[in-house]
C-alpha cells in the first residue's frame, strides 16, 4: 500500500532514515513514532551503552536489591554478601519466570516464587527441586550483567563486551563526584513519572534550557536561564542582568572550589565516543545554595559535612539517558527508561546525608518541590512534542544556538545507530 | 505464516482486496479491521477530499479557533484578523510541538507553549527567540491548509491540489443552505462521541434508515421510516400509512418552498466524482416542525427570522464523512473522524439563532434529546457491527433495496481507493 | 532492521521457530509473545480441534444460549426447540453484525438487533425485511459449527472437517463421566478470570503440580502434591508421608470404584493424535471427599444420588485448553480461551445437583473457595512467567521429571503446528 502514501511501515528502513537526516535539525518523525526504531534503540543504544540504574543509597545492606526494566530486559541490582554491587537478569533459568517481582526489597537468597529455584546473590543456583541426575546446577545460574559503581552511582551494561571508553569517563568524572560522599547518603524520595512521549524527546528536552524561562518558573529561581547559550552574543537583552549575576556567582564558586581542591571546569565529550558525557560545576541563582524557591538550602545537614552550602550544582550529563545534580545539601539523579515508542519512564531520586532527619533537618515537600514541578512541566512539553511530530505535516526545524547540546545528543545518537548498522 | 490461515497481515494487499469485492454487498472484513487499510483511508480519502470540520458559529470573532484531528493530522481552524476563515497545520516549525493544545479558544497570535515561537493568525512566524543570522523567519510559517466556508459550514482540504469538482457542489448546494442564515447562528451544544467501530461502519449506518423503525424510537417520531426506499413497491404494508402521511406532508412542504423561492428537489451526485453529495428538503412527521418527540419546534426563535416553523429538514450528505440537517428552528451538523481502525469520533453540533436565549427560547435538553439518543443508539449498532465483521466467519451480505445509499457510499469509497492505486 | 538485533518481527518464521526448539525444554519466547504465532495458534489449534465451551447445565431449556469468543470467532451455543445442542457463528448474514450480544440468555428466535433479521435456533433465516425478488433466504442462514455433548460437557469444532479421533476419545472417557449424571446438575457459580499471559503458559501451569506445594496452600489440603512424579524415586523425602497417604487412599478408592462398576484407571493419550487427553480417578487428601480446606463435602446433596461422598476426583485433561474435576458432591470445569498473545480468559464453572439448595445443601463461598484461590494464585504465576519470557535474556530451561505432562502438552502443541505447516 506504499503506492498511496508514506505509512509508518515505510519508515522501517533505518539506513534510509539516517541518510535522510539533515544536520542541525530535529530528528525525522519515525525516530519518535516507529516501533522498529524503538526496538533498534533498545538493542543499539540501551543494550550496548552503560546505563545509570540506581544509587548505592538504595541498596545499602547486603541482600538489598532494586529491579527495573530496560526495554524488554528486567534487571536486578543487588548488593552481595561481600558488599559488592552486582546486576543479574531477572529471569528464572527454569521456565523463565520473573524472579523478583518487587521494585525493591531485601533478600537472603534470590528465590523464584514459581517453583522455588533458589539462587545466591551472585546468581549461583543453590536448589532446584527434584531433577534428573544429568541436571548440572552450575549451568543454570542467573545470567550476569556488567555493573559498576561510580562514586555511589550504579551503572550497568547489558552487552557482553561493554564499551571501553567508559573507563576514561569514570576517571575524569570521579573527582567531581567523590567530594559529595554519596556513599554516606540515603534516599529521601523517589518519583517515577511516565511521560507520553519518546525517550529521545525526553532527553532533548533535558539538554536545553531555551524553554525554561517561560516553562519552569520554579526552576529558574535558581537555574540561570542563560544556560546553553554557547555564544554569548546570542543572549537576549532581557537576560543580560541574569548573565551578569551568573558571572559574579561563577567567579565566587570557582574561588570556593579552588580553596577546597574541588574541580569545576567544564568537560564536554559527546561526539565520537560511546561513553559520552558533560560535567561542570556551575553556580545557582538566588541564595545560591540549593534548588528551592529562594535558593537557600533544603537540608541543613550538608552532604560530606561540607563547611559551606554554597557549592552550586555539580551537573553531570551521561548519554544516552541520565543526568545528575550534586549540591552541597542534597543530590538528585534522573534516569530515563523507554517503555514504548510513545511512553517513557523518568525516575528521579533525591539523596540527603545519611544522618539527616526528615522534619528536623529537611522538609520533604521543600526538598522535592522544584524538580517535582519541573518534571511535571517537562512531561507536558514532551507529550505535546510527541503529538506534534506524529502529524504527517511535521518537518524537522533547525536548532537554535542555545540548543547546541540537543544537537550534540542527536549527533551522538545517530552515531550509535550508524555504528549498529555497520556492525 | 500465511500457509496456515489468512491472517490480517495477508489482507494488506489493497489491490487484491478491491478485486475481490462483490458489487451490491457489504465490504470485506479487512476494510474495517486492517491498520494498513486505515492508513490508506486517511491518505486516499481524508487527506484528498474536502472535509467538513466546523461551523463558522464556532469561530465568530477574529482570533477564535478550533483544533481537531484528521487521522494523524492536527488542524487549526481560525478566523483571521481580516475576518477570513483559515486552516493551519498545528505543528510548530521548530521541533514539531503541537502549538494549540485546547480544542477551542481565542488568541491574539498563535504562540507555541514550548519555546514561544509566535505566529500570526495567517501562520506567519513573528518571533522565534535568538537564532543564527542565517535564520529566515519567512521559511518557518505554520503550514497552510485549504479552507472554504459554504454558507457557514467550514470545509478543509489537506491535499496540495484540492479536487476541482468541489466548486460545482458548492454552486449547487449553496441555494439550499443560505436561506437558513447560519452566519447568524450560535452553538447551543456540541457532543463528541467515540464509537468503537470503523468510520465506514459509522457512515454506512448513517446512509440507511432500515434500522430506524426498531432502533431509533425517538427519531422516528419525526423521521419517516420509509426513507431510503427507492422502489415504492418495496415499502412493507405496515409502513404504508406512514408513507401516505409522507406524501401529504411533502406536497405541503413543496408548496411552502415555492412560495418562498426555496429549492427542495433532490440532487444526488455520488458515483463518478470526488466531491460527492446528496441534498434534498423533506418533510418531518408529527407536528412537522423539528426533531422533537412530538415534532414541534425546539426553539421558538426561528433561524433567519423564518415566517413559519414548517420547513421540514434540509438534509445534506457529503462524502466521505458528514451530514447536516437544517430546520426552521435549528440546525445540526455531524462530522465523522477516524481515530483507529476500530475507533471513530462523531462530533455533533446544534446551532440556534444567535439571539435565542437558553431557558427562554429553547430548552437545551429538548433541543439535543433526539439526536443525543439517536447517536448513542447508533454507537451501539456500530460497535456490534465492528465485533461481528472481525470474526473470520463474516461473509459480506447483500444490501436490501432500501440500503441503496449505503451501496452508493461504498461504491464512492471504492472509486477513491481504486483511483489512489492508479495514481 | 534485523541487522541490529533479533526483533520480535524476526520471529514470525514459524518453521524456523519449530526447527530451533530443544526437546525437553520450555518453548522459545516468540511462542508466548508473537502476534503471528498467536494468530497461528488460533487457526492451527483452536479452529481445528474440538474445544470445550460450556456445560449443558448452562443451557437446560430450549432457547437457552451462551456466547463466547474463540480467538476472533464469536460462537453461539444454543439448545434447539428439539432439545439438541447446536453451535452457530454469531455473525449476521446481512452486514455482519454480532447477533446475540449477551453472554447468556434465552430466546425464541435469534433476532439481530440491527435490522431485525430473524433466525430460528437452527440458524435458518426466517425474516429479513424487504428484499429484492432474487433474494433467497435459504442462502443466508447463520453458519453452523460442529457441536457435541459428551456426558453433559459441550465441545465445538470450528473446522469444516473435525478431527476423526475425537470419537475414540468420547468412547473412552464417557464411562468415567456418565456416573456423575451432569445432565442432572445446575450451575452454582461461574467465574471469568483474565490472566495476563499467553494461553500456553496457562496450560503449562495447569499440567504440573511442582508449584503447588508452596503456591497453592488451599489446594494442597486435598490435592496430593506428589502429583506428576512419574518416577517415584524422584519424590523428595519431605513428601514421602503424603505419598504414603496417597497410596492408602488410592487403594480404598479403587475398591469403592470396583464395588460400583466405575472405571478409575489412568488413560493418557497425548502424543500422536489431535484429540488428546488424560483421564483418571484419583483420591483426595484430608477427609477425601471434596475440594475444601478439610476435604469434607461442599454439598450434602450428592451428584447422581451417590451413596458415598468418597469418590475422589475424576480428572480429565483435554488438549488444547480444558480440564475437569468430577467429584461425588460437585463438578468443576475449566476452559482457557486466548484473547491476545499476553491475555487469556479462564472460565471456571461449578456444578451441583439440580436439586441442591444454596444455603441449605451448600454454601457458595465454601464450594468455590479452593479453586477461586487457586485460580488467582495461578494468574499471578502466569503473569510473572509472561513478564519473564519477554526478556531477551530468557533462555528456555529443562523440564523436571515431575513436569512430564507439561512436556507432553508442549510436544502435542508442536505436533499441531508442524502439521499445520505441512498441510
Amino acid at each position: 500500500m506504499t503506492t498511496i502514501a508514506e505509512t509508518p511501515a515505510a519508515t522501517s528502513d533505518l539506513a534510509g532514515l539516517l541518510a535522510q537526516h539533515r544536520d542541525g535539525c530535529a530528528l525525522e518523525a519515525p525516530f519518535y513514532t516507529s516501533r522498529d526504531v524503538f526496538d533498534a534503540d533498545i538493542s543499539a543504544v540501551f543494550a550496548r551503552c552503560w546505563i545509570f540504574v540506581a544509587t548505592e543509597a538504595e541498596i545499602r545492606e547486603p541482600g538489598d536489591f532494586v529491579t527495573l526494566d530496560i526495554g524488554r530486559y528486567s534487571v536486578i541490582v543487588v548488593r552481595g554478601d561481600d558488599g559488592q554491587v552486582r546486576a543479574l537478569h531477572n529471569v528464572c533459568r527454569h521456565r523463565g519466570s520473573r524472579v523478583l517481582t518487587d521494585a525493591s526489597g531485601s533478600v537472603g537468597n534470590i528465590v523464584c516464587g514459581y517453583h522455588q529455584w533458589t539462587y545466591d546473590t551472585d546468581g549461583k543456583l543453590l536448589h532446584a527441586g527434584s531433577q534428573a541426575p544429568s541436571f548440572d546446577p552450575n549451568c543454570f545460574g542467573l545470567k550476569r550483567i556488567h555493573a559498576r559503581s561510580v562514586g555511589g552511582l550504579v551503572f550497568v551494561c547489558l552487552a557482553e563486551e561493554p564499551p571501553e571508553d567508559f573507563e576514561d569517563m569514570v576517571q575524569r568524572v570521579t573527582p567531581y563526584i567523590t567530594p559529595h560522599q554519596l556513599e554516606r547518603t540515603k534516599v529521601a524520595a523517589q518519583e517515577d513519572l511516565i511521560e507520553t512521549g519518546n525517550w529521545k524527546l525526553v532527553m532533548e528536552n533535558n539538554r536545553e534550557c531555551y524553554h525554561c524561562e517561560n516553562g519552569h518558573p520554579e526552576l529558574v529561581c535558581t537555574f540561570f536561564p542563560t544556560w546553553g547559550y554557547s555564544d554569548l552574543d546570542q543572549i537576549p537583552e532581557r537576560l543580560l542582568p541574569a548573565h551578569a549575576r551568573y558571572l559574579r556567582s561563577q567567579a565566587e564558586l570557582e574561588r570556593a572550589c579552588r580553596e577546597r581542591d574541588m574541580p569545576y571546569a567544564e568537560i564536554e565529550e559527546i561526539s565520537g565516543r560511546v561513553s559520552a558525557f558533560r560535567i561542570q560545576r556551575e553556580p545557582l541563582d538566588g541564595a545560591g545554595e540549593s534548588y528551592t524557591r529562594d535558593g537557600s538550602s533544603a537540608s541543613r545537614k550538608l552532604l560530606a559535612d561540607f563547611d559551606t552550602p554554597r557549592l552550586g550544582r555539580m551537573s553531570l550529563h551521561h548519554q544516552p539517558n541520565s543526568w545528575f545534580h550534586l549540591l552541597a545539601d542534597h543530590a538528585v539523579t534522573f534516569t530515563v527508561l523507554p517503555l514504548a515508542p510513545d511512553r517513557t519512564l523518568v525516575r528521579t531520586t533525591w539523596l540527603v546525608h545519611e544522618d539527616a532527619v526528615e522534619g528536623v533537618d529537611y522538609d520533604l515537600a521543600t526538598l522535592t518541590d522544584v524538580w517535582h514541578q519541573t518534571n511535571a512541566q517537562d512531561g507536558i512539553f514532551v507529550s505535546r512534542a510527541q503529538a506534534g511530530v506524529s502529524s504527517p505535516a511535521y518537518e524537522p526545524g533547525p536548532y537554535a544556538p542555545n540548543e547546541y547540546q540537543v544537537a550534540g545528543f542527536v549527533t551522538w545518537y545517530l552515531e550509535r545507530m550508524t555504528e549498529a548498522l555497520t556492525r
